[in-house]
């Protein structure tokens, strides 16, 4: 079997790869590991920055995205007894957009699906071979057959889990935090429109949505919490005192889904080796504070298959010779925003007065300077594609 | 003896805390343990922010500091090979003066001394009482005679190893930092019209100036560095690998002085005690990274001239009932903007790649994003008095 790209993983990076290829005229196979079902359920990140929506629009990928999306023009930062709106649409003429990953799982996987595009679900033993100059990517298949994958070039968009990364001896950078995210899923009306990050004495909280039915919250909770130990009502009671605003009140509801995820950001350099690529969480991993996580993945597969596509096209190296340090610029503003929120979001456990003090500063600053805000803006609606940060 | 208020430091808190009183018809006198000679020539900070300049002329205290202070309308970073000018007068329309703390300090007693004012040298064993309702400060002055002061309040100006926050128990806030600045001052033209902050992988480096003819140069060194066991040539050596730019050249010159400088952050809270009111480093200190220390000084004393006028003459305590709050609002931005400069442009000595990689990314959002470079320059100037940040 030979295709051009292998493609490792049917995330959002592995996927819009297949589909930005097959739109410039390149062949490629996605494989995963997961049932189609398994990753069209899988609830991750909700925020679409402006760059991304505009790529799926261009790429004709947005028409559920644009009647169902719900386009948020700003979010709220509480902290001290108050709460301070950051207006996008005034700091920066742009906004972001609520819309499940699972979701754009779905819309891609059924475009492609659509295109004759060839996606493998539930494959196993994935192995990678011939990365120097002629890559064999080896799986077995759903129905058990053990296929051989030739190809020119492997794109590794398999996740922070996944084994693409481990081909090569990439050097890692990353941070634990010491703090971990308690989430629900509820069947609860929003009780407001936009996204809502409180800093409290107990700890951060976020208010956020998935769809017009559905509330997401989230609760700062020690790293070792045990998911079992918090009843609903406790949860409901804590996220009350947290987002506590003059005029907000929470409806509660259902909870459709509970769990604790930890908080970690990690890098790999450089995210190509021969001729396998990384794209995505398989290179760079986000805590979720500042909803980066899928928009990077979608960055990085735009520059990749323009790169892929001038290469497999004209042998041209210039473009996936420059596609680590491009990704990586764009990546590392990311890193650093996603710590910025984080770190000014989070009550440190440690008794750290003077951290404290600097944090409410930092506050209060991003609500009251127009530069600090659109710092915070331009950033949270996601800084051109193309741009060198 | 009696005054209105007694204050205890003639540094530039005090000093101009006694001009701005008399100016309101409020008596002070100042007390300080240094001899005048000592004081005025007491090297320290040399930026003065944009609302220092406009309240010394508001004042009258600017003639010289007008003809000659050095006006810079931004600075330079240097990272990672490049040279990037922060534009104040683009970015925020202002600028900061280059003149030496010292010749503040120099304006301000020739000002009080032609005045009238009652500034008293070489005292010894300050001691406070009486806080509550009815202040004694008692002093042994310069002829060796024991004096007690009567006043209405005590202004404690005496600095971070003054006696006047020993009075009581201020909630205190603090962080050391792992690093110490080795500066010199030397017989050397500047050779750039702007202070230059560089962060190179073998530590900071910032290269300032204090007239035309000399040149005040800093090193990242460890904390226990002893300035002995560094030649001129090793520095000279080490500015020049540090500051290295195209089209820059370090003009060498005799070393005037050398010493090494710990870096420090400290708030005390709140800053008042009964009829006590600390202002500038008795109640505050920040790294010199941010050029903050006396700025400060200056928008405490600025804030309590006002507050003790209306308490002395009308009773109502209003003003000095805000006093701690409203400062501490610009102490904890000046806390905030010190910590964040230093973090960003100094090497830590522990090895933390990750925190490198975002050293790095902040550094180049900041030069290449307005809206952050917005951020360091409305600081860096500073922001107007009595907005509340």
């Amino acid at each position: 079997m030979r295709t051009q790209v292998g493609i490792v993983g049917a995330g959002p990076a592995g996927l819009l790869l297949s589909h930005l290829l097959a739109g410039a005229g390149v062949d490629s196979v996605v494989l995963e590991t997961r049932s189609r079902d398994y990753v069209e359920r899988r609830v991750r990140a909700g925020v679409l920055e402006h760059p991304t929506v505009e790529l799926l629009r261009e790429v004709g990928l947005a028409d559920r995205l644009d009647r169902e999306g719900m386009r948020h023009e700003g979010i709220s930062l509480r902290f001290d007894g108050g709460d301070h709106r950051i207006d996008f649409a005034d700091l920066v003429g742009k906004g972001i957009t609520v819309y499940g990953q699972q979701e754009v799982v779905k819309d891609l996987i059924a475009a492609r699906l659509g295109d004759g595009g060839d996606l493998r679900f539930e494959v196993t033993d994935v192995t990678l071979d011939g990365l120097a100059d002629a890559p064999v990517v080896g799986f077995t298949g759903a129905d058990g057959r053990r296929e051989e994958l030739q190809c020119d070039v492997v794109a590794g968009c398999d996740g922070f889990h996944g084994i693409t990364r481990d081909a090569y001896d990439p050097q890692m950078f990353d941070r634990t935090y010491p703090y971990a995210w308690l989430g629900i899923l509820a069947k609860a009306a929003p009780t407001h429109h936009e996204l809502v990050y409180a800093n409290h004495p107990h700890g951060f909280a976020l208010y956020s949505m998935r769809s017009p039915e559905i509330t997401r919250l989230y609760l700062q909770v020690p790293p070792d919490t045990d998911v079992n130990n918090w009843s609903d009502a406790q949860i409901w009671d804590e996220l009350g005192t947290r987002l506590a605003a003059r005029g907000f009140t929470l409806n509660e509801g259902p909870v459709l889904e509970k769990g604790v995820t930890g908080m970690r950001s990690f890098v790999a350099e450089p995210m190509r080796h021969g001729r396998l690529f990384l794209a995505g969480d398989a290179a760079h991993i986000v805590p979720p504070t500042g909803a980066k996580g899928m928009n990077l993945a979608i960055a990085d597969v735009r520059v990749l298959a323009e790169a892929l596509t001038t290469f497999l096209r004209s042998g041209d190296e210039t473009g996936i010779d420059g596609y680590s340090d491009t990704c990586l610029r764009r990546v590392w503003r990311a890193e650093h925003f996603s710590w910025w929120m984080t770190s000014m979001l989070h009550v440190p456990p440690e008794s750290d007065p003077f951290g404290r003090r600097l944090q409410l500063s930092q506050l209060r600053y991003t609500v009251t300077s127009r530069a600090a805000a659109t710092t915070l803006a331009e950033n949270y609606v996601g800084l051109p594609h193309g741009v060198s940060p």
